[in-house]
């Protein structure tokens, strides 16, 4: 990289984000983000530091936010950057807790769902960045948990994060059934993650006036067809209420929240748990990880020290 | 029938409702009412006359409303009727229009929905009891309204009260298509007595934030197993709101209900349409026409003059 023209910074980035949602730019039907364009980096989330300023305002050492194509410097404008604030967290969990995963599982919690202490609530793919955000923001609002996850490593975390009762989807045959084992009383809420069988479970074990908060569907994003769901009368019978979001609605709050959040890691209500690929070669598989259930926690790459 | 006991009045029944979620309760599986008991005649809406009383407050010639089982004339207590009240409506417009029909169609088209002037609305099954109320209420209310109906007589209806498009989903082989020909900027709102293909695409012709109030799914009450539903996923990229009610959780807000459809028939806003069929020995026909189509408006059951 050359030293940053006048009025620019170039900047090192040290965290790059791999997130679920970017899967559905890689396609041309209609969504909230447009496509990825061909021949260019995927853009993402990254967390960098300045190491030359041309910049009023910017030092070396400043730490700054960025959500241009996947690279490992760049030289940009003001503009492009947000200046890391001080929190107390690590800089990377603005990716993660403290960033967009963070403030879309408060975002389903308190507003979707409006979640009160003593309910109970499922949250699936609840060993992924929203998921075991959700899980952990649920507990400190004083409600049961119950938490679906593949495998035992990512289950054994679910307990280790305080979820209540987990269910490991890769085990149970009926995932119906599992789910009514767990919470023999039903749900008063979902946030779902996954959508097709879990969506269908959920409806199934929800109670009279149950509300789901549907944030994403990551079983449906390489299918062309949608799965099946087969229980869509119970939302009329049980009157539930079924409301998709998107957290870019609620950017404003990401303020307010990073402070709400850097109380809550400090004061060991919510944990930080991450997994880490390293270097922007393992970028493209990091991605492919989400997929295959590869990662407990947020998803980062670590692109240099 | 005898002359009625003491505290009681016979009761000759004039017409009695055939509704469709009597269905639900002709099996076992959870929902909002018990099921039908085996043996014993089939409960539903009815307005009778009184022609006998032994009961102060009561006199031949009275009006009156019950939800007992489906019979021609019977004696009971004043805590199983009550007095069909005055309206100028004619007093079996109280089994539809301005009945739980009626309600039904109101609570969706104004609590769940809040349909605002300009907005664009579907309706499915548009020419039943509900459907063609909940059209006649967003006309009144500033919508366009687009209904689906199977057969030309029933698309004809559906023109002569007002729908602005009408989709005759027997002779539409791609009914997502043919939704959005009808509603090229897409729907504000879906207002569901179908489920199954019409939900689907409704979900495709969403707008952004569009609200959809589940009131019935007529097209699911004969299956075992329900059908697929391909397109959940737009309920998140699209940040839909689908919600279930049921018109027995409003029963308070009747009253001035009624007052109100009184006044939208009065001035023509609503039109009174029914299918009757004739004598007790017609009512399981009745019923089973709800399911193959064989009603406009509000389906009812004269049983005596």
């Amino acid at each position: 990289m050359p030293p940053p023209p006048a009025g620019q910074v170039r900047v090192q980035n040290l965290w790059m984000s791999v997130d679920p949602y970017m899967r559905g730019r890689m396609m041309t039907r209609e969504s909230y983000v447009p496509p990825f364009r061909l021949g260019e980096p995927l853009e993402g989330g990254a967390i960098g530091r300045v190491d030359s300023s041309a910049c009023e305002g910017f030092a070396p050492g400043d730490l700054v936010q960025s959500m241009l194509g996947w690279r490992e410097a760049f030289n940009a404008p003001p503009s492009a950057l947000t200046k890391v604030p001080t929190t107390g967290l690590p800089p990377e969990a603005l990716l993660g807790v403290a960033g967009l995963p963070g403030l879309t599982a408060f975002l389903g919690v308190t507003k979707v769902v409006k979640l009160q202490a003593g309910e109970v609530v499922f949250v699936s793919a609840a060993s992924g960045a929203v998921g075991s955000a959700a899980c952990q923001i649920a507990k400190a609002a004083g409600a049961t948990v119950i938490g679906s996850a593949g495998g035992a490593e990512k289950c054994a975390f679910l307990r280790e994060i305080g979820v209540d009762q987990v269910v490991d989807y890769k085990v149970e045959k009926n995932l119906a059934a599992a789910l009514a084992a767990a919470a023999p009383q039903g749900i008063d809420a979902y946030f779902d993650n996954v959508g097709g069988v879990h969506l269908d479970a959920a409806l199934q074990s929800a109670k009279p006036f149950a509300r789901f908060a549907l944030c994403g569907m990551i079983s449906q994003y390489n299918q062309i067809e949608g799965t099946a769901i087969q229980h869509m009368r119970l939302v009329v019978t049980k009157r539930l209420r079924l409301q998709g979001f998107i957290v870019s609605d609620d950017f404003d709050m990401m303020p307010q929240f990073v402070d709400l959040m850097a109380g809550w890691v400090a004061s060991g209500a919510v944990k930080i748990h991450q997994t880490v690929e390293h270097g922007i070669e393992n970028a493209p598989a990091a991605f492919l990880k989400l997929f295959s259930g590869g990662n407990i926690g947020k998803m980062l790459v670590r692109v240099s020290t």
